[in-house]
């Protein structure tokens, strides 16, 4: 949990206000990803990928590490998740594609935890486990549309896969005191005993391997891979290493992350032509209040949620995003076309994704049961007990 | 928790001193079981308990409710457990045979749950996820052999039928906080996550049915079911009744319970007939010094653990063990003829539990997995997830 005076506040559960990355990244004690760090891994992804060029993949832990098991030929295993406590936005799946981008580049093993147990535990979303089973099922196949390698991807829910991982969930639990996961996470003496257990089931999927664990995943999930570092190696795995996102700024503008519960500030993957259209439409704008002052004043789009979606993923092509900004700030591009930019990009990445989506159903039983790791995993893991 | 001035002491982990059972049922809030209600129960029963006359048995919550159900045709089940924390002593096994006599009598499905995952997390006890799995195996041929129905009784390892219960498990982890299980078991910060979340496990089993929850156990496990009336109506549950046992008396003498850690203390299952002579004689006595100071002032059965044993469960002819009571007292017996006496119960006993040990080795799958009961959890329980 960080709490940085009365500015911010980034904590699995909830981000506050503006959030100021490189404070946050001194806070949790990760690191910035440097120039030399990201070529290093473009060398050995044989390509690159905007979201690593224009930092949006900006803080790691361990990277170089992953690199040279990489480099040794021991090679490394990738591991996220996805809380399934309602529909998802554009914000939820991003990350998945670039955790796509790293599979394909080093043909690794992909881990997508559903944390349904802990959607349901978190008292204050008044979910029953109907609700997140519901919504494990529709998220599920987001992720599976997204484009993983159905032998090498392992998608499990945590109340179905409880079945196999109970054991090394008890090993780690036996490693954490209550006093711990107050400190990390600000657990108090009012939260349920299922809260106080749950980071003990998100850090089992860094143990799947006995190689290292490369973590793509927003920068809030950091506090329970704290606790991982320093308990992993006593228990005979490697520390887990992480690369850490920033947040894709809300359609309302530049605090706070978007939400599920505030349907105005995302765009969901299931929304239509019409509704992105709207919605983009009344998102937070840099421009100016008239088209005369905008020709004359230039926009801002550093808050600028439109050139900022775009930046984080919307417009791969760097030359074209460094134009649209340089227009922005000289006034001659307005904010409705930069708007219109965004909406017919958004647009298309939907109709695509949802056609991924339809196809994606049918294939969903190959990450979660029938393909060759998944398999693997339910008949096999863990081997010592 | 019971923590009575400096006397004694009751946790589910460790009793200390010699406990004052009265004053035990006043700190716990549980019932004496009167006279009147004794007789309604062996009436319903069809037949009488020495365990019961005796009040080895001797406290519970809500058994007249149990009743009133079993009259009302609506019936009950059973539900007791065991820690495989080591090898089992005699202590042990008693209550699991008045359980089987309440099963008999009232043709009840009985739930046995070993509690593998709690050993493992009590840290003090050093036990590998590997000790615990040894002993659970070991532990449930013993309860096999007692002589349950097999289709009608199902003993499960929480390791394993974690696969069944977890989503209950989480119903029942929301209710609770740490706040609760700090106060009523004595946690702390520094007890670990596992241990924090464990209460909820053993309360899971108090709702398989959608009927009331007999749960004979001794006294010392009463505070999870005070937790578990606070809770179970709010899930649609019943509270559960139970029906407390005092301890029997260590070898060493009136003071805490036998332990597995203190071999001398108690009698094993596994004992040989040398060894069962050997601790008995050694054992504390109520005896006087001498034979002539005996014979002059007499014994004292309320200390002297021949007698107590005997009185306890050995000796169920209710004339035959006052009558030895009389003759103590006055100095007609001996300590060593006591000693005899109960040396030869013993010897008996587990010459019989043995024979019957082997026999329980190829049911075993039966009260696990494939008798009537144990299918029909590992299958269609629980209904509604």
């Amino acid at each position: 949990m960080a709490n940085s005076g009365e500015s911010f506040r980034v904590t699995p559960w909830e981000v506050e206000g503006a959030v100021n990355y490189e404070r946050l990244v001194k806070e949790f004690g990760t690191e910035l990803i440097t120039e030399e760090l990201m070529k290093r891994l473009e060398k050995a992804a044989g390509g690159s990928n905007h979201m690593l060029r224009r930092r949006v993949f900006f803080s790691h832990r361990d990277l170089g590490h992953v690199l040279d098991d990489h480099e040794s030929g021991k090679g490394f295993y990738l591991y996220t998740g996805r809380g399934p406590s309602g529909p998802m936005h554009v914000g939820h799946i991003i990350p998945f594609y670039f955790t796509k981008w790293l599979q394909e580049r080093f043909d690794a093993n992909v881990y997508i935890q559903m944390t349904d147990d802990e959607k349901f535990l978190e008292e204050s979303r008044g979910l029953t486990l109907e609700d997140t089973a519901y919504w494990s099922l529709d998220n599920m196949v987001n992720i599976a549309a997204v484009g993983f390698d159905p032998d090498k991807t392992f998608i499990f829910r945590n109340t179905e896969f409880m079945a196999r991982m109970y054991r090394p969930v008890l090993k780690v639990a036996r490693k954490i005191n209550f006093s711990w996961v107050r400190a990390v996470f600000g657990f108090n003496e009012q939260t349920n005993i299922g809260m106080v257990f749950f980071p003990a089931i998100q850090i089992v999927p860094t143990m799947f391997e006995k190689r290292r664990c490369l973590i793509p995943a927003a920068i809030d999930q950091d506090p329970y891979w704290r606790i991982q570092r320093d308990i992993a190696e006593s228990l005979g795995f490697y520390k887990a290493a992480a690369i850490h996102s920033r947040f894709l700024m809300p359609l309302t503008g530049p605090t706070g992350k978007m939400s599920a519960s505030q349907p105005e500030a995302a765009v969901f993957l299931t929304d239509d032509d019409k509704t992105v259209r709207k919605k983009i439409w009344q998102a937070f704008s840099g421009g100016q209040p008239t088209v005369e002052l905008h020709r004359k004043l230039g926009g801002n789009p550093d808050v600028d949620v439109a050139f900022q979606w775009l930046y984080y993923f919307f417009e791969e092509d760097d030359r074209r995003v460094e134009q649209l900004r340089e227009e922005y700030v000289s006034g001659r591009l307005l904010t409705g076309e930069l708007k219109e930019i965004l909406i017919e990009k958004v647009q298309m990445f939907l109709t695509r994704f949802r056609e991924a989506r339809e196809k994606a159903k049918d294939r969903l039983r190959l990450f979660t049961h029938e393909g060759r790791l998944a398999s693997r995993m339910w008949e096999s893991w863990p081997e010592d007990t």
